[in-house]
């Protein structure tokens, strides 16, 4: 493995804020606090402190998306192809920060967190929380890292979501975003695609209506949930490149068992997900996905005028955050006078597009962020 | 509701053949005997026993296909709007057969049958039955009636299957076929979403291994997995144009209970398809459907000369059986010297278009058919 290009051996921190009385007053109208968010940062903030990049994850995500935090790591972070030394989100130039979201289950306050006045894992008494809620978070972050103003927010799919809200709630602190394969709005077959993985977890005796962790993850509901998502995230193309009709075995099994290759992957990373995610953030983060809606007038409300420079980024064979949609993003940019470009990426890798086009993800980026930075430090 | 142009009061049949010791041999090379299918008949057979069409039903459909079964039947048969006098199929002209697949549950032996040996329903002792396995059983019920050549073998989705499967097994008996919104194979991206369905079922703790007849229904897993389908027989624009991101109550419930019109419409059509399909019946079909590979030269084995003509017929926003999988069947036969006709119909009903475009489907299907009349004839 060539680690020359990394940023090598990170480590994750944490930032706790909001304790009481000074709880997050969060959409639902509930409040919450103390909230702790988990990050990683890469590379160094600048004097002027203008450098810093704001990287976004996507679902499933967490915060850490660059270099190893154990010498023996097999795998580094999960966006490292583009965040590094002379890599798109070049940490010789830039500050670059990404934290966990609110209701995540990688060390940020979520439904496995335990509620302070019970001591016990918050289950489905945590409030369900919006994406708005989670920038919201986030910004008390930065507020921390002493961050006036970001140079930019990137993040693909929920990601990109997060970014648009950074927009739609703090545009004079966001210089310019990069939205990849995300969307104004969830629609109803997005919105029926999440549901049927809550329903697929919530199915599951196991779940107990979200009081499962002295008894472990409704194992089979969540692997179902995750098997639905990969084929999603997947384009047809992609699949038949990757298993076309190819068999585990020499011939066809006459049963139930796992006949295809393909079916064998399924169940593999629907497994493998079951060891890594809590079932209830499954629950709260589609949910807020399915909720969020910056169309209309809510990413630009009270009619204000807005001076971040949009990148937006769509690839052609993603049918789960389909090429329109970011076209509806242009659209709406366009009509308020707001800076942006967009492209649309030719590729067969589907809606996993957005971590797997390294090389005209990096283009694009590079020279957006270059004359970013040169806009807002008056070059 | 206006029962002039329809076949009226129908009566289902039921056709025993395959007693032991001349049980059917089926493609897992286990035999199977005696085997019931049920089917309807519409319009009458002609003296010369050359205007015999058989109508082949999708993956959840049945024999009942057009017609009511109770004068207080608020609902016809399944493809009512094609079928009767002066329609698509015109019952005047033309005699009708739909019957239920082998492996089914609406009247033919599937798994939810009773095993003649233990007087018990099969469950999964019932032998995986393959799309040639149904075929075989329908030529039993075609020879039953007398029928020497079929004029025409038409279904849509798995009933397309069933059409080419036909050609495969028994060309000189097809005079036409018209497989619609089906394919030669089922890719991976159809086989994994199969797969996310039968896990869906088989999760269920009520699923029992499939010894669950004296208990109910695995009603959660099976619903489920009639929540995925119904995803996938609509399309985008579909979903969008029927449910938007309407809500059920004025406001979001900031709970896991349905918001959205889009999630009340699929838990209702989970609930209602457990009422009337096997859980089962719905492992059996889906693994016949992953099995069926025509591709290649299986379609014509032996380097055969076929003459029967095709029509083929695919509809736009269908993701689930696209479009370029018709135009592969059209190519193979072209390639085969095949007479084909081929037509794409504009549609944004996605996959459930095949029941919907009437009035498209009703123009190919009618001139079609006299013509292949006319050729059988002699005229």
């Amino acid at each position: 493995m060539n680690r020359s290009q990394n940023v090598g051996l990170v480590k994750p921190q944490f930032f706790e804020f909001a304790a009481p009385p000074h709880e997050m007053k969060l959409a639902c109208g509930r409040k919450l606090g103390p909230v702790t968010l988990a990050y990683e940062t890469y590379g160094k903030l600048n004097e002027s402190r203008n450098n810093a990049i704001l990287v976004e994850h996507a679902f499933s995500g967490n915060a850490h998306a660059a270099g190893y935090l154990h010498p023996k790591d097999k795998h580094p972070g999960w966006w490292d192809t583009l965040i590094g030394p002379g890599k798109a989100f070049d940490t010789n130039r830039y500050f670059l920060i990404c934290s966990n979201i609110l209701g995540g289950c990688s060390g940020s306050t979520g439904p496995s967190s335990l509620n302070p006045s019970t001591g016990k894992p918050w289950g489905l008494s945590f409030p369900v929380v919006t994406v708005a809620d989670m920038v919201e978070a986030q910004r008390h972050l930065i507020d921390h890292l002493g961050i006036g103003k970001l140079l930019c927010v990137v993040g693909g799919s929920m990601g990109g979501m997060q970014a648009l809200q950074w927009v739609a709630s703090y545009p004079e602190r966001v210089a310019s975003a990069i939205p990849i394969a995300t969307t104004l709005k969830h629609s109803p077959q997005q919105i029926a695609l999440d549901e049927v993985g809550r329903q697929a977890v919530m199915a599951d005796d196991s779940w107990r209506h979200g009081n499962y962790y002295e008894h472990g993850q409704p194992r089979k509901g969540l692997a179902l949930a995750r098997m639905i998502g990969h084929i999603t995230y997947m384009s047809d193309k992609s699949m038949e490149d990757k298993f076309s009709r190819n068999l585990k075995d020499k011939s066809f099994s006459y049963s139930f068992s796992s006949d295809f290759e393909v079916e064998g992957y399924l169940r593999y990373r629907g497994d493998n997900f079951v060891k890594r995610f809590d079932a209830n953030s499954y629950l709260y983060i589609t949910k807020a996905m399915d909720y969020f809606d910056l169309s209309g007038d809510r990413l630009f409300p009270d009619g204000r005028t807005v001076h971040t420079r949009f990148l937006i980024i769509a690839f052609q064979s993603d049918w789960l955050y389909p090429a329109y949609q970011s076209r509806e993003i242009v659209h709406l940019l366009k009509t308020r006078g707001v800076e942006a470009t967009y492209c649309e990426i030719k590729s067969t890798y589907g809606h996993d597009a957005f971590l797997l086009e390294i090389e005209e993800e990096t283009h694009l980026i590079r020279h957006f962020l270059k004359k970013t930075f040169q806009v807002v430090s008056g070059g």
